[in-house]
């Protein structure tokens, strides 16, 4: 439950409301100054308790154990600036492509002036990969940072890259337009806070294992931090399934948009692995309701050094760009 | 692999090709008379065996354990005479709706009313309810068999209905148009059999932990005794997030129709059990290239004897329809 | 809620007590004659209504969904008896063990004399062999009747063998002490409650994607028609893992144990698809609490139909016979 | 593959044999100086090829993706030494005990106190707790530490606390005897490394829902930093059973015992959330080969401020000791 308190309270009052919170068995959490959560049992609440506290202006009944990313919180879509670009606008659907990782500087070059020309704005640009195995590539690292600073100045453009731990975010703070953080670290708490500090966008995607609530409430950590501009993206979750290395699970996007204000992407490139479900999945991830995708497109997939059997040609990519076109048309929106 | 014979082969010929066979440890199953599958090591197999013998015409190396739902089969899209109507043509989008289970005279006649003037052609219509405990609702059994032949003289209506024991099969032939193995039973071996046996179009759903690989060779079960008119549908495959009742993979759509020539629906009712999720994934459904859906649409979902809170409403099955033809248009089909 | 009514009652009585309790939403089921199962919302029930009710004796909460096979039906281990044999008697561990499929009469005489010599009364025997794919070996079916009839005979030795659809109880009934009911058929209920309708000893293996919960409400299908003879076999789960087949949840054994007064037992041949896993996990098994072990020992695993990798030799069978011995005299029991 | 070299290589052989095998389409490694990893198409590999390069000792093909904390690099078991103890050696069967979190002074020293009582030398001793939601209880955090030196001083135990992000290290390190990386931070591969920089014992614990595979991955990518002191904790993984938290895999002991020379225990509380499972677990853990246990116990489990429903009571503690000595007997081991 929430408790909304008046805005000039005096300590006496919140330590005598905390006594008898406590007194009754609750746990209490102090979200602001003047918005309490209660825990506990709350199915024998009785509503009368409150009246006794003129401090008390309000209260809401939760459904979920999240609330800052909750559309109880805030109703309407939360729309995150990047620049002169938006992501979660009803009317637009945003496409952020590129390459899973920054190879050099001619594979970047190359794959970014195709995006451009397609008309893409966001471009992923992996530099720190968290790989399974430490024997595979594992970016470019510091390396690539000036690589990424080249482009930017040139092209307009606006880059997302993933962060893997907490003494990268000032590094990356001036080269990258948007953070990621990647399934492996979605419950990488201290990380989460980390980012929760900064005021800048961030790609939450969903843990291989994890569910939707769980996914929220590791949004919750960053929100509750001060830093609202989150951009959830579903990427496939673990099961049985082994023709797809993950099973994209697409009901998440219309529970997301029902349960949070956040916006919602999708990763379809990471959920398959395979490059030839992209384009159908694409379709279904606009039609079901998402807010973009995250794409990974390749010059030349066959010699990518890492997920090379996930990306899309550009030619594919361009085909999809089209049928994309048609149906967002359907529904009265933009591809960006 | 799969080994073509000529057409007049003496039983000598053949006896001495599987000999041969047999010696070299693979194991041999004749598919049809003159059609041949061999498994065993195919890695290191010496492809100038074959023309020691005679009587073989071809030859084709199988990607996976199955044959006759495959496209190696019959590349051509299986499409599916069901009185007048069709299941599987590339410009439809089929259609399948009605209550969980006829629950009485009064209830069925009135969904089937308002369906029919929505233009619905196929109904559900379920008799035999496998329900996970003995205490739940099983159905009307045999009681609702008069239902369903009354409804049909008058309506010109197509019925589905889903058949859970051999005994079955004679009894509801007459009263059903299309057959339905359900997800328990997908793997009920005896009964795929059975069915194989008969011409009746069947829908066999994905067992709720099996691969798509399992599935197809379930299908494969059913060809091999003679009955190709099999309608794959996907219904969600269990997973660790219990927001929805199952998963609904979506991935499998496109999947399947790579792997195979059968036609492919999706039941988003049974894998979500939510019915606010039924419209965006009916969108995706479409967009991702299913060739129909399994609907369940309630009069009244707060009171059905199953299934309730996963039903749509007559107003939202409306709505959706309406939905579905906006994209359908964009993609060239229309729904039937 | 259970209720139980006096013995003798009216037809009256009863249905005005049935009314009463559907006028308030309940659904009611006779489970026997004077024992009524009562669903719906509890949480608020008013047990000052039966008091109205002179011919109630008495009622019972339940917190789960089945009833016969729980503890609160019958708080005693249920111990079977098959012949002189027994399963589920604390002082005794069983082991049942034998190839994966009869082959032919030399394998099975061999294997079958040489699990005699080691003290093993309890033979599988498998004769119908549900299969992925079509392709693969079926079982010696009906051929394999009378080999179990010879061996039988001569050497007072007890067989189990798997039934996969109804037809066959008669015709196995004579041949077989205990029906196994596989994994893929866990939830054929059209066959549940057939084997429930013969007093048969069954083994109810759990299906790979079953929760324990649904494996206890299957086997309640079966005690429901009156065979109380159900031996629970725990043979895996289906999960991400892939370096075995399935999981293997242990977990199940003490918890069925408080949950139900079935005897318990494993099955790790096929839980892990690896006989050099056999050992220890049958060691943890016995030493968990269960009932007994069902494994497959073959005389020349390599060359095995089916399930070969998975399959013991007669060395390392002796071999965990001695560590079986070791623990089980700790622990006070016996190995039969 | 793994290449071992001569010990005085120089630069130019280095650089030929590299530039060869880059030509030959390999990723290579270096994992020391002289040991050499190489990635690729090994199936066809003409092993002649090696025979040109006098700077080769010798080559070794392997099984899976990890090398150092295989059986390959090192056959014999790993034993662990802390100050004057041991994991991992194979008469001895080692606990580790304690509540979930340490909650304050009166709580951690009453509970330590009985520990030790009973002989117990290994604390769990939890300050930052990485909790799904932000609102539960977080751990004491610094705030412990000074708790933890106190009691070390005085009883010579030695503690056990997770450690959740790379700045803790330094402030940990004199306190904590044994980090723990929690199972969210499996992959938290910024924060293997920096533990793999120490050369503190580190207790790995599987991610709820990683293969054994990307465990081992994991720990390889601590040794390979030069951090060899690695003890693995099964701690269960994400299934749909919903009866335990978690589903305890114990195939994974026996399997990590045959792949790796790494000791391995066992945590049940977390596996099943349930602390009437605890004792049969442990015992089973005990049979088929674990080194130790990782168990929560408490004073108080009822009031708790995290994990008190799966936390062993004193009482029930003293007795599984007295089980797990009968079983440790017998199989030639001893409790410590």
């Amino acid at each position: 439950m929430i408790i909304y308190l008046k805005k000039e309270i005096s300590e006496n009052e919140i330590n005598e409301l905390v006594q008898a919170l406590k007194n009754k068995g609750y746990k209490i959490f102090f979200i602001f100054k003047n918005i309490v959560k209660i825990d506990g049992d709350l199915n024998n609440f009785d509503m009368t308790f409150f009246k006794k506290f003129s401090c008390i202006l309000n209260f809401q009944k939760l459904n979920h154990p999240f609330y800052l990313v909750s559309r109880e919180y805030k109703n309407d879509d939360t729309i995150i600036k990047i620049k002169d670009s938006y992501i979660g606008k009803k009317e637009e659907f945003t496409l952020i492509a590129g390459p899973c990782a920054i190879e050099n500087e001619e594979q970047f070059s190359k794959i970014i002036f195709n995006l451009k020309n397609l008309g893409i704005k966001f471009i992923r640009a992996g530099l720190f990969k968290p790989r399974t195995s430490p024997y595979s590539f594992q970016g470019l690292q510091n390396n690539g940072l000036e690589l990424i600073n080249n482009f930017k100045k040139e092209n307009n453009l606006l880059f997302v890259s993933e962060i893997v731990s907490i003494e990268q975010i000032d590094k990356l703070d001036k080269y990258v337009d948007i953070f990621q953080i990647g399934c492996r670290n979605m419950q990488n708490y201290a990380l989460l806070k980390a980012i929760g500090k900064t005021k800048k966008p961030v790609i939450l995607k969903r843990g291989f294992s994890n569910t939707i609530e769980e996914w929220l409430l590791s949004a919750e950590y960053i929100m509750l931090e001060g830093n609202e501009n989150i951009i959830l993206c579903e990427r496939g979750i673990r099961t049985f399934e082994n023709y797809t290395r993950f099973t994209l699970d697409l009901s998440s996007i219309p529970l997301v948009k029902k349960l949070s204000h956040l916006p919602i992407i999708v990763d379809p490139s990471h959920a398959t692995g395979r490059w030839d479900l992209i384009e159908p999945l694409s379709l279904a991830s606009l039609a079901c309701g998402a807010d973009g995708l995250l794409l990974e497109v390749h010059e030349n997939p066959k010699n990518a050094l890492s997920d090379g059997p996930q990306s899309l040609k550009l030619e594919n990519f361009e085909e999809l760009l089209c049928k994309l076109n048609n149906i967002a048309k359907t529904l009265g929106k933009e591809i960006k």
